[in-house]
């Protein structure tokens, strides 16, 4: 089982992978815990570069987004594939439709073009993607907390707006993958709506 | 003037472009000189992670190609398309061409694949592609000579063969952009036949 988790800075995503894993662990379940971009050394490489604030040179839209999808090709072959062969359950903070909320809806690049790569270079979907949602506010103020803001998290709070708005949007497309997950409830009623989630599947 | 270079290992493409780039300087005309994969700051941390053995970790054809192609995105934005709507000449060593003939001919990567990136991430193609060919045992020679061999040049000499087979290919379906440069000649004489081609084109 291929899970993937979505969703604003500071929605409490990393909290949730955290007492999965745990949870898969305590069932006996081999478990994979892996994150997007990145998941392997040379993706990391790869998120690193995405990552880091470069007052000199702009990163163009398109190098963005081919740079994200370097790394997932990467992280699918090297990580995520050999693990779902062998029986392992696969938990991995942000995959695809992070690209499609922050690069397509968040910056406004091409959703021609992100569909494109999608459809050519993804070669597993999640079986199940949580998107954790709640008010933008909510979540940067969390994530200011935690310290020092990276490339994304200095964006504007209207451009988190749109991100969600493009999570919100892929929620309505694909329900049967995506399911909301109200992300301004405690941290255990949000692992146990997953965990609802999770038992319904199978 | 867009004009890029190509060919295998140790065919004197260096030796071309700065020939060339001494020419235009002397003609009182802006040149650029560029190469990919890089060309800006940012572009060449990917070349170096396109070029880098590790032994640990192979890096997937797709992965590479979606690197080369995040380069050159950044390439073109921030050097090729500036310098060309400034009017200057820009020489680039290797651009797509190298991108279909080491991957798709040389690797059996996906044509499709290669094609899809050119046609969506390409806004401006060399205006000349001058390839520079000989056979392959004289070029890894003579980059043997040169010392220790990349990622890519560590490759066996059939797999240079096919290289330079998709090479070809590209001279055959479009000979108005790419002109073959007898390279076993000298390399005055292979400036000379380059030079009688970009003034033709003028």
């Amino acid at each position: 089982m291929f899970i993937s988790f979505e969703g604003t800075e500071g929605v409490g995503k990393t909290t949730l992978i955290r007492s999965l894993y745990e949870y898969f662990q305590q069932q006996g379940q081999d478990v994979v815990l892996t994150r997007e971009p990145g998941g392997t050394p040379m993706a990391e490489q790869i998120r690193s570069l995405l990552l880091s604030v470069n007052h000199d040179e702009q990163m163009s839209n398109d190098t963005e987004l081919l740079l994200m999808y370097a790394a997932r090709a990467q992280h699918l072959e090297q990580v995520i594939l050999p693990a779902l062969q062998a029986g392992k359950v696969v938990l991995c903070d942000r995959f695809t439709d992070s690209s499609f909320a922050y690069q397509c809806a968040g910056r406004g690049l091409s959703r021609e073009k992100l569909q494109l790569l999608n459809d050519n270079f993804v070669v597993k979907m999640p079986d199940i993607t949580f998107w954790l949602d709640a008010p933008t506010e909510l979540g940067m103020s969390r994530a200011r907390e935690r310290g020092a803001l990276d490339r994304f998290e200095q964006e504007k709070v209207s451009f988190f707006e749109k991100v969600r708005s493009g999570f919100a949007e892929i929620y309505q497309n694909e329900p049967l993958r995506m399911k909301r997950l109200d992300a301004t409830q405690t941290p255990e009623q949000v692992f146990k709506d997953a965990l609802e989630q999770i038992q319904h599947k199978l």
